[in-house]
């Protein structure tokens, strides 16, 4: 099954997080790739380390929106080592849940191109469950996807120009 | 501040569960307190031990909506108790980010009183974080939130006959 957390609300990555425990509670096999999150500041990459059922990869680390030295070309290089990595994970067949950290947003940037990704993931052995977070989620992605949670922002404190916070936010 | 994740999509409890891994990785204490869930059952339930930093306590854990034999009175004992919990984690001041999952439901089905809830979390630390959790949050909780997210379900498969599955739902 395939599983969309999408929308401009808080809870898409966590949601993703709370599944990957939920998981490896269970003795299953997890696989992040995430996108551009920075390693060892979000408080959940600390935590992967513990578990030896999980494997952790991070792919283009910075996205240009925020750091703005960084050059598309490097990006789309990145994107390619992503790419490669989740069709080897997915030919392997060893993995039960394979999360895709905000790839919705490489595919939205045309780091990634959506027609690779809808291939491969069409190919994915049948019990493998995949979750893909990231707001502004593809079309092609919604039509992939067997379930899809649109994380809706009711009230939400950054409009009222609160910074994140540490063990909360990253 | 007061976190609420409702609505009647997936990821409330995930996004809460995920919260909790990443304030961990930051060294933070955390308490979960659950209501209207068998223990064993959820993967990351089986996970929390691991963690010195986390206390886990479950309340209340069968809803007769669920399970018919079960008590009005027991339930409200029950509750009556967590309530009890609550008020001594918050009076305590250790806890960093103090977890309420499916504390709405409870609220909804008149199990916990509304202004008594209130009333201990207007009462809690500054920098006590709360993540309440459960569909159809009561409107004096939208009013006490900081932040809300409305998990929508924009696909789900349980519409489409497909039962709950283990290490993903559960």
């Amino acid at each position: 099954m395939i599983q969309v957390y999408t929308g401009n609300g808080k809870g898409k990555t966590t949601a993703a997080m709370g599944s990957a425990l939920r998981a490896l509670g269970h003795g299953m096999n997890v696989c992040i790739i995430q996108f551009f999150k920075v390693k060892n500041y979000y408080g959940e990459q600390r935590i992967f380390k513990k578990f030896k059922n999980l494997k952790f990869y991070s792919f283009a680390k910075k996205h240009p929106h925020f750091y703005k030295n960084i050059k598309t070309n490097d990006i789309k290089n990145e994107c390619r080592k992503a790419i490669l990595r989740i069709s080897g994970i997915i030919k392997e067949k060893k993995c039960d849940l394979l999360i895709l950290d905000e790839l919705n947003i490489a595919i939205r940037d045309k780091y990634i191109d959506i027609e690779k990704i809808v291939r491969l993931l069409k190919n994915k052995p049948k019990k493998m469950e995949v979750i893909i977070t990231g707001r502004a989620a593809h079309k092609k992605i919604f039509k992939l996807a067997d379930l899809i949670t649109n994380m809706q922002p009711v009230k939400h404190p950054y409009y009222n120009g609160i910074k994140s916070r540490k063990g909360i936010d990253y």
